[in-house]
């Protein structure tokens, strides 16, 4: 593989999950970006946006795509990709990865992919779908709630037992909602705050029940999701608990002969904490029996194993790399 | 009232509802601290612990009990309230508000107070009990999440409404898990932080299904409380649902008849934020309707109405104050 | 004082200095607020911007003056106080305090106080102007690290002693920059991050240059100042140094003689902390020599000390109130 | 170099810095770990101890050293390095590192290199020693501060610009202090919190004065420097300023000059904030002329380039390596 170089393109590089996939890349070893676009910043060197790239690349914005690439990434807002994939003539030999929820998910439910924009789009978890992902044109990248309760729960839908309630809580640091200013953006307001918002409503439980239907062969039922809004920067942290037929050992040699050979998602014995995923491309799963209910902790950085790592994760897969080349990234415990 | 001066003293005084309650205390318009007992700090200016009360008071701790208060606090951990009970001859005309949890149930569950050390233990929480508070010698002031999560089910169990199992998450701030020193409690590990402690395990569950199973005629389904530690220093914020047959106007109506009438909890039409109760003794809750759900968001001050304002909220009715003498305290919002 | 209560008008009652304003006034024992002008707000509860005065308060913004105040709090933004007081008819027996930089220094720079738009206009210092204030009929409330610096170096001016060059540094928290969403503002940015900006050009600089010349005989050296923004929401503190020939103990002696009989001012003798003053109105002063340097470190909150506090200071010295009416604020430690 | 593979041990692996080099070490293309000795965890996997390695290696602690490396990094306490170096029997041939700061200067001041414990150390800041490091047998690995402050003024001293007296401030964040618990290392502590410590009196000065004396012909004025402890984990950001007749495209100029070919430096046009060097091994500087003054805001991670990460920078220098190699981190803006 030492000869491989793709050739990649972001198009909406200017916002958190364009520059994150930007930081991974310029690591790399096997891609180089030829292209990122912006509409709004075109014309500016990337570090004029994201100013820790400063010392680290001269590489300007720009205005038009350049079809000399054999992947595109979308790191636009929900609903833009859609539009960009219309209105644009991509060449369809592209591969792309699109990082919104536009292709995630339709309304039929049963498909194994969703075709729209004269693509299918496989969903790309890479734990639940890796062998379609290495053959697939174009990936819908899951959102990172959906990714950090999705792993918390695949053993277990594997083997149909969800036979219960799922009743999940999450909290979500202030990059998951993005960059734009708003009142709860402020630091002021989100220093030392917590709140909750989308009550049992929010808009990835659509996704997550796709899957997890897809895998079970009885009725899924409900999932209760909690999530809250957290004085940090970085990192989900999901508690779900279910009632379950399972003892701790059970459960754990489920989870652990689930996720043999996933190089990414470790079962850790004891209580983790959140910082442990912070700046990783990993999802910490931990377990516990309560009484009848089995809870399963799950956490990952919602940047990289939510957003542009496990994008490029998806990226070396569809490219026959190593699932973790640049994405063997220094821990950070603090 | 206005020559009204109950004197007051405080046992455990250097933890941390010890210096909050000091810090009420000292603008308390009715009450003076005669004084402020800690045997591993007597003999220093309590501001030489609490730094903040330089400028404020020039008090120190003292190593012994002086006789002449009307009222003595118990700031101290779990367990060692009732060993300074049985050992110190406490002469039986002062009253005890006890802020630790050695009082607050006991095996049995069925009676209305807990008699233990010569002494009969009202459980303090006023929302529930103001009529025994105002005639009670003693008072075993409830936990902080206790507080919260009771605060957001009373108005469901006095009217026999709670008919399926409550889930309930919340997360709690630093000041919580008190003022040693631990891994957990260093600067470097809970800055950016979040886990989860004790899952469906909390030992708080005691006082609260204590007092929603004495309020209801059926019996309580299961209470599952998922606790989390945030990288915050004050304030607790618990969200909880169960099913329900009440649409949002009528649970609104339960919880705002069942609230009138008492000055420190407010209903909130829109989305709470913690920050609006830090550093005030007020319970904020918030009502929404998911589905079959009834949702209820809680939030208090963990130190205040949570500890040492709720322990103040009782002395005043305890002595036939203004619930809120002393409790007026400035919002802040930031 | 009992029967005493001051008619308070509050005009840009929607920022940051207006809210904090009125959380002291719905608590201040002899004010009442009469209304708060905001014209962006007009119509809305307070408390639909100052979330957490819900329960406290159900005034509304509204969008006129009403005449019949004895004092108005102008709580605009710089430049806004003097086209307001232009452009608006305020009756002249209306005292005005104003916490904008309009009035707190001009060109000549030698006159007691600065007269513009028909008023003139004393420097609210208490500490330094106590008297003029006490008979002042309009003020010009000081900046919030122009009161840091001020009251960290008024004994040594008094005295002529500041002979060297002044070197200060200072950090402030979040609030210093008002509620406006900017880049920096964002609590993905300012979490965990430190900058400096304005270095050796802050505008504050001009009225505390106008001060100390105003005290000393001789020229004032240059002042040096290198502010931060912190990743905190309140507070400020400074630490300058200045070469002098005072030993500890003098210099100790000088300034508590300084301010001896000022409540809100008080010298620690071991190294203080900012969270010391966080939420109170008062100033922590800390005194070092290092070789030929004396080392003063000065802290306030800024929005309370360095803003609305001070203001209601200066509102209680006009009005013949208890200097510390209202201002007896809880203490927080965390 | 691509058979090139170093043996290293790590002696102190317990603490932040042993934690962060291992984290360096795991990833770099060219060292292996051959242990990681710690007396207080022997017999433990690291992940114990560095929990976000969890997943990454499996390693245990030692207890004793394995002669077979070719470098030895001493990650301990203040004098626990020398007092190892005493009484171990530590091969010559093994290359050593020490993070201490017991070799980095001694009482002469006057010599190229600290000899002590039979080795000749050259103080290992390559930007200044580049190339006595490539031959050194022993290095002594600066100190955090004197790291940002010493790059912020290796220009000025080199030619001999430094002529009148130095006026620094700086803030680090709580891994600076290590991860032993004390009161000013407690979460409710730190958290919204700032102090100053030392000032003036730093022990980093000696070496920055042992560094900048030694390049400069003339008499080195006086470095004043006021440190502070801010409520963040990582990074030190520090502002320098001294009379200068450069003018600001004359100063740039110089530091362009400098630097050039040093990879890790970077002169930045517009003003840095900390989490532009965060999780990096870069120092950013920024150049300001202010009056007479000019300003130099310096920023490095004190974890990376102001300890670990700066002795791998040394490692690879010594072994005839890319300077860069295993330190081109993934940049993280938040």
């Amino acid at each position: 593989m030492d000869g491989v170089s793709i050739k990649v393109g972001i198009a909406g590089g200017a916002g958190y999950t364009g520059g994150e996939l930007l930081r991974l890349l310029l690591n790399h070893p096997h891609a180089e970006v030829t292209f990122i676009l912006s509409k709004s910043q075109a014309g500016k060197p990337v570090h004029a946006v994201h100013k820790d790239l400063l010392g680290d690349t001269d590489v300007y914005f720009s205005e038009e795509i350049n079809p000399a690439i054999d992947v595109l990434f979308l790191c636009m807002g929900h609903g833009e990709s859609k539009k960009f994939l219309e209105s644009d003539e991509l060449p369809a030999n592209i591969k792309v990865i699109d990082l919104s929820q536009d292709f995630r998910w339709n309304e039929s439910f049963n498909e194994d992919t969703v075709t729209d924009c004269n693509r299918a789009f496989v969903y790309g978890l890479p734990e639940l779908n890796r062998v379609q992902i290495r053959t697939a044109e174009s990936i819908a990248n899951p959102g990172c709630f959906a990714t950090a309760i999705q792993l918390g729960l695949l053993p277990l839908a594997q083997q149909n037992l969800i036979t219960s309630e799922i009743h999940t809580s999450g909290i979500t640091g202030s990059t998951g909602a993005g960059q734009s200013l708003s009142a709860t953006s402020h630091y002021s307001w989100r220093s030392g705050n917590i709140s909750n918002y989308k009550v049992l409503s929010h808009q990835h439980l659509h996704e997550i029940r796709r899957t997890l239907q897809g895998m079970q062969n009885q009725e899924l039922p409900a999932i209760n999701f909690v999530p809250y809004r957290g004085p940090f920067t970085r990192g989900i942290l999901c508690t779900s608990y279910t009632k379950s037929d399972l003892n701790l050992s059970e459960a754990t040699a489920l989870y652990k002969d689930f996720y043999n050979g996933h190089p990414f998602v470790t079962i850790a014995d004891s209580t983790p904490n959140l910082k442990q995923v912070v700046n990783t491309n990993k999802c910490l799963l931990h377990l516990q029996k309560e009484g009848g209910n089995l809870v399963v902790t799950s956490m990952i950085d919602n940047l990289l194993k939510g957003a542009s790592g496990q994008a490029v994760q998806n990226m070396n897969l569809m490219f026959g790399l190593s699932e973790q080349a640049g994405l063997k990234l220094k821990a950070s415990a603090f």
